[in-house]
Formats: C-alpha cells, structure tokens, sequence
C-alpha cells in the first residue's frame, strides 16, 4: 500500500528543532560501555533509548544481560501484510573520552558548531558514533507515525550497549532470541557516505582467518659462534615461510588460496573507476606512496575485492638492548588472512598448514595456536531490497549510490548471517572527517537531516516491495 | 740454552701432592665476580696467585682497577738471551654457583671424586674455568723453578679476576700498561682438549659482526582490514629482507661476502676429516639432526672456516595474547656476521646495508643501529712457535694436537692481537664434559697433572727458539 513519502519529508523539515532535542539529550548521556563507572550511564541510555522507541509506537523492553542491556522493540502499529519484515539495529554506547584536554567543549554537553567546509556540525561523544545514525532512523519513524498513524513496514529493533567493547552479550543474546528477532533484512547504520553529498551503500565485506605459527628449532637458545652455521635458527624458517607467502607480483603462493573467489561485476568495477578515488593521496595519509598489494588491481580492488595475508606481529630471541649472540630455540608470528566471499576460513587455514609444513626442516616443528576466522560478506545488490534502497537514494541525493566495500570485517552483519541467517543493508552517514573515537567528534547536521529523510523514503519504497 | 726437561717432570711427579693442595686452596676462595657481595674474596684470589707468582720467582704485585685488580708478574730469574718473550694469561674469578641445590658437595670445598669415563676428578666451581688450567701453568713454572733455580724462558703474567662479567677493565689496563706486557707470544690457558687423550691447540676464531635492523613503513600502526593489500607491512619486507640472505645452497647472498677468504689448507682439512667427528651427534645434542649452513661443507668446516648470517632477535607488531589484527609501523631484527679471516666487519657491515637498501621498498625506512664487531682472528700454525708447542704437545701426548678452530671469538685473544699486536697461543686442557658454568664443575686429575708437564714441556722447547 503505496503512501505518500512527500509529507513524512515534510514533518521532518516542520520537526528539524525538536529531533535536535532529542538527540541532545540522548548525546548528553555519557554511555561510555569500557569504563565501569559508567555502568548506570549505560543503563540509563538504554532506557532513553527505549522510551523513545514507546513514544513512537514500538513494543520495545530493556532486556538484562550478563554485560550492559539490550533494548528489543518492535512496530505496533505497522501493516502486518506489506513489505520486507526489517530489524533495525544500532549501538547506544560510546567510546571513550581520552585526551579529554584536546577536546574544545566537553564531550558530553552536545553543541551546535560552524565548520567552514561542513556547515553546521553536532559536536559531542557519539555524535556521529552511533547515536546520531541510530536517531536518524527513529526520526524517519516518528516521522511516519506522526505523519500516517503508522509505519509502512514491519519494523523491529535491536540496540546494544557494547558495541564499542567487543559486544560480549550479542552472540547469545541472538541465539536466545533467534525467534523473536528473526527479519528478511537487517538494517545497520553503523557506516559512512562514499563523500559529503555521495550516498553509500556497504555491500561488501573482507573475512578473516587467522593463525599464530611457533616455530621451533633447538631444544634450548644456542650460542650462535659454537653453533651458528649447522644448527637451524627458527628466525630464518620463520623469515622464509613469510617470504614464501607471496609471490613477486604480491599474490598469494598458497595453493587453492584464490579458489572459488568471483571477480566484480564489470558496472561494479566501472563504477569504482569512477568514482577518482586517488590510492595514492589515500596511502599518502598514513605515510605511504606505493601500493604493496596484487599488481594490476588498484588500491580500491585490493582493498574492496582482494584477499590478503598479512603478518600482524613477530617476536624471537633477544629483543632487550644491545647486542646477545644467541640462536632462539622458537620464534613465532601472528598471521591474518583478509578473505572474500567465496573463501572459507578453515579451508584456507588448513591450506596454509599444508604450505608451511612443506617448508619446514625435517628437525624443526610448527605449532598453529588459536586459529579462528569468519568468512566475507558479499551481498547481491541487483536484490530487490537492496536497488529499492538505492532508488529511494537516490531520489533523495539525486545520484545513486556507491556500492562499497569494506576491507575489514562488522561483527554485527556477520552475526546476523551467520546466526539469523540474515543480510543486511548497512547505511549511514557518516563522514571520513567525523573523527570517531576522537576528540572532538562531530555529526553534520545535514548528515543528521538527509539521513532521517533517506531512511523515510527507504521505508517508503519497502512498502511497496 | 737447553735445559733438562726431564728432571722437572720428575719434580712434578713428585710434587702431586703439594700441586693439589696449592690448587685446592685457591679453589676454596669463592671469587665470584659478577656478585658484589663476593668482592673481598676476588681481592683475596687476586693476592693469592699473586703470592703464589712470589713464590716462585716472579716479581708480581696487585694491580687495582675500577673492577677487580689485575695480577702482573714477570719472572725476577729467566734469562733475558734465550727465547721468545711470553705472557701468560688466566683469569681468577669463577662463574655463579646457581642453582646451588644441584651440586652433590658445597662448590668451595673443593674435593677428589672418582668418575667412571673420567678417573679422578676435582670438583668445585673453577676447578676447570679458570683456575685449575691457571695452575696448570704456575705448577710448571714452579718445577722449572725449584729444579733449575730459573725459568727457560722470560714470562710475564697477566691474571684477570673480571673474565665471567665481560672484562670491563680489560682495555684500559691494556692500554695503559702497554710497554710493561707486551711481549712476542701470549698464551692463553682457557680451550680445551680435542678429547680426554687428545691435546688441542686453538687457532681460528670467528669474528663478529652485529647491527639492529629497524624497518619503518606507515607512519603509525593500521587496522589490517582498512589497509591490508595496499599499505606496506614492515613485518613483510623484513622477513624478505631477511629470507634474501642466504641462497638455497645456505650461502650468504650479500655482494662480496666471501671475498678475501682464504680456504684451509689441503692438510689442515684432512687432519678435521680424519678427527671422526659426528656433525649428527653434535646437532643432536640440542635438539637438531640436519646440518643447516652451507651445502657441501662439514659440520666442523660450517663452524671453524665459515663465515654465516644469524638472527639473533626480531619483533614487530602485536604480541601479546590472542590477536589484535594491526599492521605494525615498525618491525625489527638484530643480525650478526660471524667472520672468518680475510673479512673485515666494517666492510662487511656496509655491504650488507647496501644489499638491505636495494630491497626497500621506496616509502620505507630502513636505520641501522648498534653496529659493532671485531674481526675473526687465524694464527699461522706452522710458525716456529706453534710448531715448537705441537713438538712439546706430542712428546707428552704421543700425537700431535688438533689445530682447532672455535666458531665462537675470544675476546682477550683479540684484545691481545688489537691493542698489544701479540698473536696468542691457545691452550687448555679442558673436557667437554667438565660442566664449566654449571653445577659439579669438575676438572680430571689427568688434565691438570697433564696440562703442567705440557706447559714444562712447552717453556723448554720455547728457549730453543
């Protein structure tokens, strides 16, 4: 049952002043979730956020768990008949505050700011990280409900308190609630715009395996003039093995490593091509000026689109000091592999195994200790879900979105696919400079504006579908 | 002048007793230097070889440093026409005696014990490192002394007590009592044998040369997901750097390497090859089966002729529990040469940072730091002086000793060779079962009643020089 999106966007303009309210009170909460004296700040947010949610016509409860709560809603008044059953999912924590000294205003008193190259900007802890994403999506339904008794679609929600620490309670607490939180898609708005006036979808996401490999070689630390020449020294095993990893054109040597992996739609590719992302400028900001990965990819592909192995940490023999002439009896590393869809965590662990095994000296051994991994998330955007996300986008920023990807891994997408069996549309709008997890984060106010109005005309166009 | 030999054999026959008694008393002093409490009793050990020197006709005095004092003696009564001038070196102090609660008998209560392989053995803590080999030589010196009235040859002496911490004050005593120890040879009592049966002379030690490595990529440490494919990891180009080193014949691969190497002589190889030592048995002691230096080459040829490339150390990156997906700004190793003659460690050292620069990538850093080394040091055995001590050594043995090397430098033979231009002869009479630095130190009874009939039969020989 098609409605009319035009005066949702209008109340949302008519509400501009009291949606800021809103979120202002729920910044001036200081729901930091790693630090403990903040328990009851943490409590407290979840009920805000709670309430908010019964305001606008959602059953919503804050649920107990062994960490900080959980606040589960879901849409009273909403069409039981039309449209995608959705689960929207956002994260009331915040990070912490350190260097308190380097922010401009303190963090927890949310104020308006003028930026000369964004306008005006919301300035507080979790502007931008997530309390200001998650509002824009309450706003959308308020928006609706004050505007047509209720939502278009079947809404549910899901907002934790741990996502800055490692969310503990969110595996079990899904796995306790499969049932109730069960959707056809999950929304998550814990991600940012391609640029200022861009919108983004996140349609891709790198997996990850990963391996601590100990190498050992004589049953004790050697002199290395009584012994070095014939005795194995575990650092050169180890040094070769990783040198073994990759080839001269920086693939992977594992055999069966780029098995069953699908390249990108050539329109994806093109559209990335497009979009004069300068890898060079990109690399320049953290120090560096040359693309290490797979020759012939750029630095989007290798990032987006191509698996990895990188070597995370090392550590053998001395390390104090000056100088001690020893050969180590163990030297070890921490490796992660970076994975696309289509790998398999373990089968790829396993092929490593096999690859460094067959390098080893007959009288050295390999130890592989808390191997672990989640595979990649790669989601179809010609589903109808996802272009009705980016047509009600692209009405609303007049050009579609980019199709992202991600080099690094949501735990949350991966918990709904893994253990709900879901997919999700990961929108948000936040921008490169909003300087998460940093002083002085801030929040656009015309990211806060545009995100409410996307997310209307999304749940609009979810309607009809 | 050729004097009797054999009458002050017979006079150190004759003199067991007393030999063992002198020795027992100076084993008794617990001089250990690395511990401060211990320090009256270096004074102690120092002032009683000093007098045992008196004894027997040295003028020999206490010489204080900003360490333990030295000993200096030189012989009142030697003849100054006949032979070559010689100082003779030991060392006074004695390693820790940790873990005390695994020597069968208090380790300065020096005593006879019986030994299945060994015969009699004396057993305390410097029975073998140093003191019971010092004695070997002033035990030689007295028979000399009380069967002819004098020396055959001029000595000098030259007692350390700072040996088992690194010899500190060594250098500077060098430096500044130049003129007063110079002397044509030294000889330098702290190797061992071939084999209980065997006499062995030491003469090719391998230098050194050590630098800390220090790879700089980003200029801060990355999520391995946002940047992984396209930043350059340190660990990464580290471990090329490192696996570059040696080729697959376990040759090292830096330009000029082995330029300047002379090969052992045809004889000299023969004589190693006809030792039987069992390069397998030795590995195996430590864990080990399968020689890992250069193809082709013993296992004794890897250790006294070779010159290799050791990682003594490296790190980089997360290493603490569990996995913490980071690619490391920094990575870091420590590397040593060990050298054979003809090398030089500077020479070696700038080469291997031109062959390390030529493989950095262009937006890395690589610094060096901590260089340092000494060269190795080979002494030509057919010099009238080796071949007089070999002479001396296969009358008393009835074979001539091994010409041995030592993969491992000796740092008071090329503080000799550096700072006095004086080439040493290295000769001992240790096992390598008398557990030096260890619990139940022991020495055999034979080694030290063997050892100062060599030494008696070496001054006779050296005056005929």
């Amino acid at each position: 049952m098609a409605r009319d999106v035009e005066a949702v966007l209008a109340r949302l303009e008519g509400d501009g002043e009291g949606a800021l309210g809103r979120l202002f009170e729920f910044l001036a909460i200081p729901s930091i979730s790693t630090d403990p004296a903040h328990d009851a700040d943490c409590r407290r947010a979840a009920q805000w956020v709670c309430d908010q949610a019964g305001e606008i016509g959602f059953e919503a409860e804050v649920r107990p768990t062994d960490g900080k709560p959980m606040v589960v809603g879901r849409s009273r008044q909403a069409p039981s008949d039309g449209g995608p059953r959705l689960l929207f999912y956002g994260h009331y924590d915040v990070q912490p505050v350190d260097p308190l000294d380097l922010w401009e205003s303190p963090p927890f008193e949310p104020r308006l700011a003028e930026d000369g190259v964004n306008g005006k900007v919301i300035v507080a802890r979790g502007a931008s990280d997530d309390k200001g994403q998650l509002m824009t999506f309450l706003e959308a339904a308020r928006a609706w409900v004050s505007t047509h008794g209720e939502l278009p679609v079947a809404v549910k929600l899901l907002f934790e308190g741990e996502e800055e620490c490692g969310s503990p309670s969110l595996a079990p607490f899904l796995a306790a609630h499969k049932g109730e939180l069960q959707a056809d898609l999950a929304m998550v708005c814990d991600t940012g715009q391609w640029d200022a006036s861009t919108p983004a979808l996140t349609t891709r996401l790198r997996g990850l395996a990963f391996a601590e490999i100990v190498i050992s070689g004589p049953d004790r630390d050697l002199h290395s003039g009584m012994y070095g020449g014939p005795a194995a020294n575990p650092i050169r095993v180890l040094a070769d093995l990783l040198a073994a990893l990759h080839d001269d054109e920086g693939r992977v040597r594992v055999p069966g490593f780029y098995e069953g992996i699908a390249e990108p739609e050539a329109a994806q590719l093109a559209q990335w091509r497009d979009l004069g992302f300068d890898g060079e400028r990109f690399l320049s900001e953290v120090g560096l000026s040359r693309p290490a990965g797979e020759a012939g990819r750029s630095v989007l592909e290798q990032l987006w689109t191509r698996p990895t192995v990188e070597f995370n940490g090392i550590q053998g023999g001395y390390t104090g000091p000056g100088t001690k002439t020893v050969i180590p009896a163990k030297a070890s590393a921490k490796i992660s592999f970076r994975l696309v869809p289509g790998q398999q965590p373990a089968r790829v662990l396993e092929a490593f195994r096999r690859f460094a095994a067959a390098r080893l000296p007959e009288d050295c051994e390999i130890a592989f200790l808390g191997e672990g991994g989640s595979p990649a998330v790669g989601f179809d955007v010609a589903a109808p879900a996802f272009r009705a996300a980016a047509e009600a986008l692209e009405a609303e920023w007049g050009k579609p979105p980019v199709m992202m990807g991600s080099g690094a891994s949501i735990p949350i997408v991966e918990s709904f696919q893994r253990d709900l069996g879901m997919e999700s549309l990961m929108l948000g709008f936040a921008l490169d400079d909003d300087r998460i997890h940093s002083p002085n984060e801030k929040y656009n106010l015309a990211s806060f504006k545009k995100g409410a109005r996307s997310w209307a005309r999304i749940l609009g166009r979810f309607a009809d579908l």
